[in-house]
């Protein structure tokens, strides 16, 4: 689009984006430079501080701009649970349930062997340190209920059952507010089984 | 997300792209830092540059970081003839097309009262000035084909065709490679009345 290199070099950054195509790209691009300059500069200084700035918490692997996160460090919280999620954004949902006070641990993925990530990947042996280190006795899995989640929650369970954790998974059944008629078989199927 | 300032904000000002919402933002903010810092410091860096470099042509206005683009400067290019067209996008579809060789005016959007858009903002006075400058024989309607490019069209159209210019409208019709039977109704009848 046009002669400009700097243009062209935008374009391709943006594109870097997850779910960002040229086409999107050219219209981020057109709008930022046409109708939200300002938007471009904050979003530039934003990046660069971030970059700067998050790094993952020692203890839980989340990003936290400290060593160790404030919901690590937070004394009133019960440290002797441990919920395995996959992202941060997964960790945030869980919070504002305000149903769990215990600690957490963010894989920042899952096992993906078609995509090439590996335990090692997703901090297993940081997983496995942790949640052995005396204080934790319930570990829960939240990991997603996908292939590559259920997975990640397999593996996780077995390398821990028999180190006389407590291995729970979140339950799976029907979503509230939702009518039976319009719910998947599976889903169904999984709330009879688990049914109390 | 998590307990990190940084990380709030740089999802803050990914919201302001176009077409982002918080998910996708937090995807966004999740992918480059966990995966892809330097992709973070490249869009930051381009973002800041473009910022810094990008201009209006003075001629054509479009993006450039000279004064005036270089296709203004193209002496091999037909310099009677001036193609509107709302986007550098739009120019760059015809670029490629190879069937047009004369000079463009970038309105940089469309007419748009709705959303507060009016003659001033997309420069119709310069527009005005560069058709009437003595160089120009024919003005080329290339906005879309939608109500407001249909509608900005039919403004430049009136106030120059008395000005002793030819003012011709991109042709509408059936599009190549397409069968008639799936082409919408309004297509096929512009395709009759324009029929050669």
């Amino acid at each position: 689009m046009a002669d400009t290199h700097a243009l062209d070099v935008l374009i391709q950054s943006l594109r870097r984006l997850p779910g960002v195509g040229v086409k999107s790209a050219q219209r981020m691009a057109f709008h930022l430079l046409q109708h939200d300059r300002d938007g471009a500069q904050a979003l530039s200084r934003a990046l660069q501080a971030a970059v700067g700035a998050v790094q993952h918490c020692e203890r839980c692997h989340t990003f936290t701009e400290a060593l160790v996160c404030a919901t690590c460090l937070d004394t009133r919280r019960d440290h002797s649970k441990l919920c395995v999620v996959e992202t941060p954004a997964d960790q945030s949902a869980l919070e504002r349930t305000g149903a769990y006070h215990g600690l957490y641990f963010v894989l920042m993925g899952k096992l993906s062997p078609l995509d090439g990530v590996g335990p090692h990947d997703i901090g297993l042996k940081k997983l496995f340190d942790r949640a052995l280190d005396g204080t934790v006795e319930e570990v829960i899995l939240a990991t997603n209920f996908t292939a590559e989640g259920e997975a990640t929650a397999h593996v996780i369970g077995e390398a821990l059952k028999t180190r006389g954790l407590r291995m729970t998974r979140l339950a799976r059944g029907v979503p509230a507010g939702s009518e039976l008629e319009y719910v998947d078989l599976g889903t169904i199927a999984h709330a009879l089984v688990d049914r109390r």
